[in-house]
């Protein structure tokens, strides 16, 4: 029995890893398009900045680990350009052909990609060392960031923090996915003091258009599906691949997990396409369970996501008040600013936002924004969100209290019983 | 309609403005037999740390705020001394009686004191007042505490910051309540770093035995309930007044909350006497919505603490593995120790424990300790185990990743992993 999985990072390698955990005997073969896998692809804009010396310190762990102590062979440099799922043969480029029982795809998303030699997508490992090559050989002065997405921010404060002069150009009217005036203006006050520039409703095609010597293309990144597709794997209404709740497509015994494939959202209980590393890791985890001939199922997510701005970290999780609506949802939205902690010990403002369901009272999402303590926060309101809990037990959680830490009133707590008398 | 409120601190001044804000015609007085009121008594031990430079700091509202802004009377230095339920009034220190149509019994618990002038019971801003002068009034070289729960480890540490020598003596063998040996040794490593010594099983009674210059009183805490007991109030088993949902004592009319209450147990549906502030808070907003005449309930705690020491959060929430074994529960323990952040972004450790139990699969209990992201990561574990989260979704929990913020698999999700493999 051989299990093949294609893609050697997050889902892929989760994939792997758990199938190897689950059956001793089962032959696994890794195909990475790439010449490296397992490197953290998040980390990639912390290199831009400095934080991390060599794209090559994000590699969490080398193909020899693999082989070795998990007796997974990874294959580097193999695209897979086909799939023959009646005769369980995926073709790579070259021709090759490969035999497998069960097959994963986890090939994740594909950004976009200009024709010019000043434009910069921002992906991969090699997407990082090409930019920081460029950035390294001359002098370059001026940097646009085409989209305002997470990726487009955290590489318009790595340019800034080298000295580039940067200015983002979003194509829509706000920042990030969350389509939220106060969000976008907290961002935008961050981005001013960084003395990075701004445009909205501004569709950059072109590093013509920009004036800049560079620009990063941080938008219009789509799911890696053009294969599986052309073998009959069906897609969802968000491009990404159909997948049921083991993580399985239309076809049996071939699995799709991470970037390239569609999850559930919590909230609605519809499909979403959110291609993030956490949920990559968690949804090839189940992948390679069911691979492996368990049964395993994955409940879902609630998207949420987190980017530091200057400084000010940003994160959101659950359903905007926008999104809300869209879904069939009639919101209720509140947003405070509290001390995150005592004044005596220098507490900062931080801002949290609650939306909730007018209908069942849930709580359906949430943001927060400030300078400390915004990923505790928000992941107080995603796991709230994801469990189903209304507003009335969300205002009266039982938060940790002591002086150093927070204020006896959190200001999550303050923001939940705003929303309860907004509801009742 | 009068409401009489006894007590003037996180409880009595909650219930107070909730009454206020419900009902604008009530009639409400607040006695509070010290001399202040309003003040964050959690403040304190910063205090005598030196991080906050009075007492009088920490009062949050004066009662020229309450009476102008709340149309609420405060008198201070009112003691009650009796109640009488029957004929509605309330009997001063003094002799002077006061109708009430509702009375809230907010006062509070009573520390244990001892009748030495080296001997510190630390529980009211007189109490901190009364130390600093002790320690400002000579040359004190060697200090006693007396309990290793969280007030005891938060004196030893203000006053080792002082450059008193500290020796804390517990009575029973672990340190705070969660009788965990791997937490309490956490605890011991770094109270040896700040050279704070501890002995373990010594039930110290004096002064004398210590052979130091002061001794702190942590222990022996006890809810303030001797008047309403006397006058027909049931008590619980834990001690404190029984309340109901509403937080109604037996004596219809009569309501009980904060630190002198019991409340429930959101794990074990068990009455539990949890002396916190936000607690008190919360109860105390719920005793006056009801005694202004409006209907709400309080579903209950987890118990959530959190304490530093030396630089380490060590934060709990839930039932510990022993108090599961006590409630009946079949525990299923992990403990695992993660960076809480990529390396590159100076990841410290920090270490998470998971308690479910066997038959359900339920989460209930746990605890944080580390340097950094303590509460945050505590605050997901109460959310979860108050909303009744089973192990399987709990580590899938969607928490947020970036770099700044955390690893791609939080610690939590690994124990919640591991925690998952010891149930199945």
């Amino acid at each position: 029995m051989r299990l093949v999985v294609v893609g050697g990072v997050a889902a892929g390698l989760s994939a792997a890893s758990r199938a190897r955990r689950m059956d001793k005997s089962l032959e696994i073969v890794v195909l990475e398009k790439g010449g490296r896998i397992s490197y953290g692809a998040c980390g990639l804009p912390y290199f831009i900045e400095g934080q991390v010396e060599s794209a090559g310190q994000l590699t969490v762990m080398t193909p020899d680990v693999f082989e070795r102590d998990r007796d997974i062979r990874i294959r580097l440099n193999a695209e897979v350009v086909a799939i023959q799922h009646s005769r369980r043969e995926v073709v790579l480029a070259g021709g090759e052909r490969m035999h497998y029982d069960q097959l994963v795809w986890g090939a994740g998303a594909v950004p976009q990609r200009w024709n010019d030699p000043r434009a910069f997508s921002f992906h991969t490992d090699a997407d990082a060392e090409r930019l920081q090559d460029f950035l390294q050989s001359g002098r370059r002065r001026t940097a646009a960031v085409v989209g305002g997405g997470y990726i487009g921010l955290e590489l318009a404060t790595a340019l800034r923090a080298r000295g580039l002069a940067v200015t983002v150009f979003e194509a829509r009217s706000h920042l990030l996915h969350w389509e939220d005036v106060e969000l976008t203006n907290a961002l935008l006050k961050r981005l001013e003091e960084c003395r990075i520039a701004v445009y909205f409703n501004r569709a950059v095609k072109s590093v013509e258009e920009t004036g800049c010597d560079l620009a990063i293309i941080a938008t219009g990144l789509k799911p890696n599906v053009a294969v599986p597709a052309e073998a009959g794997v069906e897609l969802g209404r968000t491009g990404a691949i159909r997948t049921d709740d083991r993580t399985q497509t239309n076809l049996h015994g071939l699995y799709a997990a991470g970037d390239c494939a569609e999850s559930r959202h919590l909230v609605t209980g519809r499909p979403v396409w959110v291609p993030l590393g956490p949920l990559a890791n968690k949804m090839g985890r189940v992948a390679g369970a069911n691979a492996a001939g368990h049964r395993e199922t994955f409940a879902g997510v609630v998207g949420t996501s987190i980017v530091r701005v200057g400084g000010l970290g940003v994160a959101m999780t659950g359903l905007s008040q926008e999104q809300a609506k869209r879904e069939g949802f009639v919101p209720a939205r509140v947003r405070i600013e509290a001390l995150n902690k005592p004044r005596y010990f220098r507490g900062r403002p931080i801002a949290v936002e609650l939306i909730a369901d007018r209908n069942s009272h849930r709580l359906i999402g949430g943001s927060v924004a400030g300078d400390e303590d915004v990923a505790g926060r928000i992941n107080v309101i995603a796991t709230a969100v994801s469990a189903g809990m209304k507003a009335d037990d969300f205002a009266v959680l039982d938060l940790a209290y002591a002086p150093p830490f927070a204020t006896v009133m959190d200001p999550l707590l303050i923001a939940g019983q705003q929303l309860v008398k907004l509801l009742h």
